[in-house]
Order: structure tokens, then sequence, then C-alpha cells
């Protein structure tokens, strides 16, 4: 591949910046556009996810790029999810049995920020801000954005350009409406949507709760989280039906109806949370949403990455790691096909054919997680199964790992795998427990022998049914 | 409900005229507005589904308005699947080992103009053709369409709006672009295309190749299968990949390579078709798309029903038949829900309530069966499985229904429950195979029970994990 060329990546977010650092690490010229202002000199986005959980693969998109042991300095690790039951009482609940396995806080704007100086240490990396996207000329790479200083409209031209602009992608809207070829596309909303409120760091510093950990209050139906921030602050996310429930978002419409919901249901909660009401609403509700599509690539000159080409749910804590994921897999096939003479199209299709099933993966795990959530709290049989897995992982940590693990903290097996593999050890231990199989008498090791037998029957049933 | 109100039906096909004739019975004044030419004066569309299969499910529905009969006098009924190996060699395949579980074969402008004619008798229907809806006002049941013969504009203003506008419903457009409630949507492309080609009627009249069967030339990715037209013909249609094959429509470019691969893959059928070359440059090639979406109903003014809603492949010959299974369900919530003093938007709520998981489902079961034709060429496993269930369903008439029978004959049961079954029963046959658990010594009445139990294990086991 011919380095002298110039890659025009589209949106400046956590994605596309770290994409414009390794792409110019491997020695192309980057033309990185962004449709808001740069975030290091103008703050933005209150109320919209200001902390997000980074562990094992997003780690490993960063260590690729050397960023790795500084985005780890604005890390909080949190060791497991602290449950808030409804009189307040909480229980931790480890991500692993294993040492080393955590997840970690850490604020998007300080992440994105210190990608974009990476990349803008790059000499051959140009930043340009506060231009939005507007379309993109796919069949010759070259996209036209709206600058927002001037209100004139510019285009760039690109020798290719990667689209990394989001959930709301315009480079995919360009290719949903270009007609020329068929666009396999979906959204799906979950019924669900999503709001931020704010615990303050503590009168004179420090943390209001338990600092290493990720707090949950489950309820069924609604839900509340909480996620450490560097400043002694949390950033809670409420999830909570938009409709058709005693208390949902289209019937808390007042300030006696907010405090009434969060007074009965967390009660401890609320007493962290001084400006609860204000927030409430002044801060958006967020819908909750799947974007899957495909192709990601066409004509061999644009390409989608990141959330432009697989918003998921916020469910497993997966979606900036699936980008950063990205990145390496984008990166990899670049190993592979860059020194071959060979053309864009072909490493845009070979990224695809390795990455697109594992997209799709986390994608309906996410999902998945999100009934899994509500059923926890109504099922005692669920509540069961997670016993049993954690004195497993706990036991036996060179031989078991539960769904979560795999899919959070074992990035040597895809996503894919870790679907395959986590949703038939779920349903064999939910079906040894449901039939009595998993006897008292039973040892700790003979339960795990026969959950272990039980699973690879099912994977091998599931094989010869579904190929 | 009062009857006083006008309902104004975008798009008379098959299930909109359909749909207009019942509601005309129920008492209300209909409008129903077509895009195209009335099919009575002016053929159109050659090339596109000349015929369909239609089964219990259309029948039931075509029953409730009073036009079963005369509907049957469109019919050929097909027996079976008559398959034509690359020898010429033809072995045909009932359909089940019952008495009259047969599908027919039925021209669908035949059959539209037959509901049109049906719909017209009423005194409470008005049929408007050449006008294409542009756009709905969702909020306020109102319509503009293209007046094809003025070239102007006109508004139509209903009480509510009845979307029947096909696979690419411009009404489900307007929900789409609305913007104003989250609108899930999917438009899924298979690989394959389809393009229509003509067996005409023999030399004097006549059928050139068995009359009472749906001939299929199953090769792997590719196939040829032909409906019977009561002139005489055959309406062929050809599935092929678009692209990445050796013979593929990208590369069917030139009346040697459309010979050479007719003459080297389906050497019985290329006989019988003269006119192969002429019709293959002549007619489109279709996709082959599934579309799927939710809400169906907004703001208790516009519902979508039939393919606007729900467009599913054809390789179960179910997308006329789950769009009179529509207007089936449809009338049944009216039936409910009509005579309390309610409102249209609980009549849409409870139809999408009640129908929407069915046509998920044989969504689902049809792209199902296009993986499964390819599979049964290649596989000696789905033969075998094939081979014992035709024995079950001659033998255990009673006892024994195949998913495809579930599906195509079993209109007491829901799609839903049809895929849930047939799966399972899917999953069971194939596994019990392949492990060998079916052996020769055992009787046909042994191995039925075997495969019941074994379908009840998994539809136990699944019930546990999946809810």
């Amino acid at each position: 591949m011919n380095k002298d060329q110039n890659i025009l990546i589209i949106g400046a977010g956590l994605c596309g910046s770290l994409l414009a650092l390794r792409m110019a690490q491997r020695g192309y010229t980057v033309t990185l556009v962004e449709k808001r202002p740069d975030l290091r000199k103008q703050l933005q986005d209150a109320g919209r996810s200001i902390n997000l959980a980074l562990s094992d693969r997003g780690l490993k998109g960063l260590r690729l790029a050397g960023v790795e042991e500084a985005a780890k300095k604005l890390c909080i690790p949190m060791l497991g999810r602290m449950i808030h039951d409804k009189e307040g009482n909480t229980f931790l609940s480890k991500y692993s049995g294993r040492e080393n396995e955590y997840i970690n806080s850490i604020s998007r704007p300080g992440l994105n920020m210190l990608l974009l100086d990476e990349a803008e240490k790059m000499p051959n990396v140009e930043i340009i801000f506060n231009k939005g996207c507007k379309s993109v000329d796919l069949e010759s790479a070259s996209a036209t954005f709206k600058d927002y200083t001037t209100g004139e409209d510019v285009t760039f031209q690109g020798d290719i350009v990667l689209g990394t602009d989001g959930a709301g992608s315009v480079v995919r809207k360009s290719m949903f409406n270009h007609k020329k070829f068929l666009f396999s596309f979906s959204q799906e909303w979950l019924t669900h949507g999503y709001k931020e409120i704010t615990i303050p760091a503590a009168d004179g510093g420090g943390y209001r709760t338990t600092m290493n950990a990720l707090h949950i209050w489950p309820r069924g139906e609604d839900m509340l989280i909480a996620l450490p921030n560097l400043d002694g602050s949390f950033t809670v996310t409420l999830f909570l039906p938009y409709a058709n429930s005693d208390y949902c978002f289209d019937n808390l419409t007042t300030p006696e109806m907010v405090t009434e919901y969060f007074s009965k249901e967390y009660p401890d909660a609320i007493a962290l949370m001084p400006n609860l009401v204000t927030e409430f609403f002044e801060n958006p509700t967020g819908p909750l949403g799947t974007i899957k599509c495909s192709p990601w690539n066409c004509y061999g000159k644009t390409l989608l990455l990141g959330d432009a080409a697989h918003a998921i749910v916020p469910f497993y804590g997966q979606g900036m790691n699936a980008s950063f994921e990205d990145v390496v897999v984008f990166n990899e096939v670049l190993d592979t096909l860059e020194n071959e003479s060979t053309d864009w199209k072909a490493v845009f299709h070979a990224y695809e054919e390795a990455r697109k099933k594992d997209t799709d993966a986390i994608a309906d795990l996410a999902v998945d997680n999100f009934h899994e959530m509500k059923e926890h709290t109504a099922s005692t049989l669920f509540q069961k199964k997670r016993k049993l897995e954690t004195a497993f992982e706990a036991e036996f940590p060179q031989e078991y790992y539960s769904k979560y693990s795999l899919v959070t903290f074992n990035e040597s097996i895809t996503y894919s795998e870790a679907l395959k593999k986590g949703r038939a050890q779920d349903k064999a231990i939910l079906n040894l427990i449901a039939d009595g199989k998993l006897t008292e008498e039973m040892s700790l090791r003979e339960k795990l022998t026969m959950t272990q037998k039980e699973t690879e029957a099912i994977l091998h049933d599931d094989a010869i049914a579904f190929g």
C-alpha cells in the first residue's frame, strides 16, 4: 500500500481519534474532522455519558497505540458490582473470582482529550473542529462539511474516508440513501430510555459511597447505576421505561413525582443526590438503541468503524471497548494486507469479514443483558446461577469463565465465541439447577464437571442443527 | 366504534383490496387509493411474481370475506415438490403424508382483479387509481398523492389511514422519517436476487411438464422453481447470487454465458424455455429482502398491514398468506373491541400486540428455509431427516406435523408457535440421526416416540433458559 495517501477520518470521538493516531503511526497522512468544538478548549455535553467502563479489549487498543499507561492514570478500578437493595443494604459482587479481573471507570472527555493530544503530536495528523459532515460522495471519497464558524460549506477530498461519526453517523446515512447497492440496516430501540444525574463529591472532598465499585440499584424494570469520577463525584444513570409503567419517563413530569419515585425505590441514593430534581428536568432523556448495518464499505472508498457501524446498548459496558477493538482488528488486517500490492477494497472486505460477526455478537449480548438484569432481581433461579458461577470462578479460576468474564476479560477470544460458549453455559446451569440435578451432596468440583459436560452437549447439539 | 367513518386505505394490491372489502363488509366507508393504473384495464408488471402459492392461512382470509370459492376457481393445486436433478431425473416429494394438504398456484393479477371486483361491488367502497402516495401526515390521517394523470398533488383525509402499500411502503417511510417517536426498523437483504422466466404452454395447448406440482431444480447456491399458470404456461423463478460465485448475476452478462449456465445446470428446463435469453435480459433482477418495523401504528391514526409492515423472502411461499392472515387477525381484534366505546389507538395496539410476534416468526422461518434449501442439496443428514419426516407424516398423519406442515397447513396454530415447535423438532431429528440414536432395528413408531420425547426435552430446556 502506498503510504503517501490522505486518510479522511470523519468524527474525532473516541474511536476516530484512536484510529487517527494509529493510522498516523502506520505512516499515513490523516485529516481528522469533527463537528463539535475542540473539547480541550470548551467543555460540552453535560448529562451525556460522562464516564464509561474501560476493560481488557479497550485497553488492548490503547496499548497498540502506546497510550495504555497514560489512559490508566485516568482510570478508577471497579472491582465488582455494589448491589443496593430497597432498604439501602449493600452487597459487593466481584466481577470475577480471579485477581486482576476488574473494569475501570474512565472519563469520556478525559480519554478523548488524551487521544486528541497524542494524535496532534504526530506530524502527519491534522485535526479540524467545528465542521459537521453533511454528506459523503461515496464513489469519490470526498465529503462536504458545514463550517459552523463561517456557515459555509467546504469539501475535503481523501484517498479514502473512514467514518467514525458515531451512532447517528452521517457517513452511514449517505450509504443508506445511496440506493445503488443493497444496504442492510437495522435500528432497534428498547422500551427504556436513560438519564444522567450526579452524586457530587463529599463536602471537603472524597467519595460519598464506595469508590472502587460499579453501583447498581436493580429494581426489575427500572435500574440505577453509578460510576465513580476522579473528582470524587459519581455519574448516575437511570434506566426507566418511557411508558406503560407505574413510574416511567412519560409520567415523571413534576418535581413531586420524581422525588416520590426516587424516595420509594432508591432511598439510599436520593440522599446522595442533592441536585436530583434540577438535573432530572435539565438533562436530556436518551434512547437506547442497537444499530447494525452491512456492508460497512462501498467502492473501496469508504468504511464505517465504531458506533457508526455498530451502535450497541450499554448493558455490557462494551461500547467503547468494541470500538477500540475495531482499531485492533483493522490494524491486524493492514498488517496482513498492506505490503501486498493490494487496494483498499480488499482491506475493507477483509476487515468486515473478520469483524462483523463479533460486533453483531456484542450487540446481541448487550440486549440479552438488559433482559437478564431484570430477571436477576425477579428470579431466584437466576440468582442461584450467579452464586454458583461466582463459586466456580473463585475455586477454579483457570477452568471456569462466566459469560461476563468471557466477554469482558478474555480478549483473546472473540465476542462471537464468547456469545456461543457463554449462552451454552448459561443454558446448562439454568437447566441443571431447575431440574434439580445439582444436589446438595455434590462437591463443587462435581458440579463443575456436570456443568462442563452439559455445556459441551448443548454446543454439540447446536452445531449439528445450526452448523 | 362509530361506523360513520372514512377509512383511507393506501395501496390496492392483494392485502389492501381484501382489507377494503372486509372493512366495507363491516360497515365502514372505504376509500382505496392505488398508484398504478387499474390492472383490470391495463396489464402490468411483466416479469414480476406473476403467480404465488396460496395455502390455508390465505384461504382463511378469503373465506372471511366470502371469496374463497371464487378464488379457488383460479387455483391450480400443487401436491408436492417435483425435484429435478442435474441429469433431468425427477422425483415428486409430496407436501404432506396427509390427504388434502397441498398448496395452490394462483395468478397474482387474477386474484387481485377478483378482490377489486368484489370490493367495487360494495356501495361503501370507492377505488381510485393512478394516484401515488407521496407522504402521510401521521397526526391528522391525511395523505398527499401525486395524480399521474394530471400531474397535480391531491390530499385525501381519512378518519384513519391503513397503509397496505407493500414492501416499499411510503406510509412506512413517513413513519421512519417522522422522528417524533422511536421507530425500530430493519431491512435485511440476502446475497441472492431473483429473475422470472417463462415456460410457455405447449404447442396446441397443455402443459410442457407436470401441472400439479411446484417444480424445483435445487443446485445448492442456485435454484430454479416453476409454478403452473391456468393458460398452460409456467412462471419460472431463478434464484442466484449477485456476486462472488462461478455463475452470478454480475457475470451472466452475455447470451452465451446465460445459455452455458442453464445448459449445464438445468438441461431439462432450458429445453422448455424458448425465450430464455430474451427474457433474461429484458426482465428485471429483483432483490430478496426482509423488512420488519415497530410500532406499526402511530397516534391512533395510521396503521401498517401486509408487506408494508413485514416484507418477507419467498422461501416459504407465505408472503401473501401472511398478509391475508393480517386481515383475519385485524378482523378478530375489531370483533372484540369494536363494540366497546373504544378508539382506534386501542384497536391498533391490540392488533400489533396479537400479530407482531407471528410476522417476525414467518420472516425468520422464510430466511431459515433459504439456507435449508441449500443444505438439502449438500447434506445427506438433511436428506435423511426429510425422508424420515415424510414417513412419519404418511404413517402417523394425526401425530406428526413437520415444520413445513405446521406453517403451511395448520392455520389454527400461529407462525410463532410453528417456529418454536418446528425448530425444536428439526433439531431433535437432526441430532438423533447424527448421533446414531435412530437404529435400523427400531420401528417407525419407536422412532416417532423418541423424536417426540427429544423435542419435548428441547422445548423444556429452551423454556427454562429463554423463558
